[in-house]
């Protein structure tokens, strides 16, 4: 078995399960993380672990989050503490001839480095471009954040050098004894889909829905 | 700001930023829980933090994931460890009249506790609870485990104690004054849907789809 493209960048990142599986060219990665905004943080606080979901960006080789400025996750993980990274799709459930088999497809990263507060610049730069990517012209559509908002808010980004992609896509394998067999096998395919926009019924008379709206696609 | 129904089971799971948006109740999580089968389950090892994405399913007031006998996170996980279980679905893009106030829609569940390897019998039972929740009468109908496929699975389990969810739902909230602006605000809904079943191609002729995939519905 291959084990993808490319190279693990360091051992930890080294697929040791199903590493077939494994990709690790950077725009395989890119594309998953940039697929979706919900990723999940782990790290290690008084020796326990926790994991919590924030929505995330990519920015050439960083990955961002951001958060409250009180908010126990950012203010550990600014002292520049080790973090993992994860960014699942659920893509499929794979029915197979024999349930040992049986599978999903998905498409995964995960990364290990230090977290890192960005300075005050790079948080406004990176914010900005978190709203921009999400809806083009919507930075410059809604009010700009006040000093007060700026200040109570904190940005975090993880450098991708310890990074690694999995992806499992397509029918079931089973083992060659078990194609004989009369069970049904295939897969059924999940898809995260947007459904139209859903004006706020608070909007004021007159407003029409503007064309970052109208032409928005959920993923960057 | 209320903090939901019901009270949190302890200080660790007790929301604190967003506890309004905190839900402790049982059926609401259980719920949250048995909308997918993806969850994220961090643990510590070496002193460094590591997610998993895994899949999970639900007997009663545990939470349970497998996978390989000789995967490394099941291993360090039989031991016990603490680890923080995590499950999120993200429900849409909210779109508010002020940067600051940008949000999404989502459920999750977190969860605390010390993991615990299920032993043979169980393991056994909690597989096929998993299998046929999946898919009703999909235990029957594929291959059973051999002796040698049941030895290279391990099941881990977690007690639902220290858990808590969070749910957003429904329009932007913005500040009082923002309401005057002419910004345009809402929601873009998104949703996890499932295509119809794909017959796998290597399948042999004559051989129907049964029930259970054509009534296959995703989330337990």
């Amino acid at each position: 078995m291959s084990s993808g493209d490319a190279s693990p960048p360091s051992e930890k990142t080294r697929l040791r399960r199903y590493n077939w599986l494994a990709k690790y060219d950077r725009d395989t990665i890119n594309a998953i993380i940039d697929a979706g905004m919900v990723c999940q943080v782990a790290y290690v606080m008084d020796g326990m672990p926790y994991v919590t979901p924030t929505n995330h960006w990519r920015i050439d080789d960083h990955v961002y989050w951001h958060g409250s400025s009180a908010s126990r996750m950012l203010t550990t993980q600014q002292k520049g503490v080790p973090v993992c990274f994860s960014v699942t799709h659920m893509d499929g459930v794979v029915i197979s001839r024999a349930a040992f088999n049986h599978n999903v497809n998905f498409r995964s990263v995960m990364a290990f480095g230090n977290a890192e507060m960005c300075d005050e610049e790079h948080k406004r730069f990176a914010l900005q471009t978190f709203v921009d990517r999400l809806a083009p012209g919507l930075w410059d559509h809604a009010r700009k954040p006040t000093e007060q908002e700026w200040k109570a808010t904190k940005v975090i980004r993880l450098k991708l050098d310890e990074v690694s992609g999995k992806v499992r896509t397509g029918a079931p394998i089973d083992d060659e004894e078990d194609y004989l067999s009369d069970a049904w096998a295939g897969v059924i395919p999940l898809k995260l889909i947007q459904l139209p926009p859903e004006p706020d019924p608070k909007l004021r008379e007159g407003i029409e829905m503007p064309e970052f709206a109208k032409r928005f696609r959920y993923g960057f």
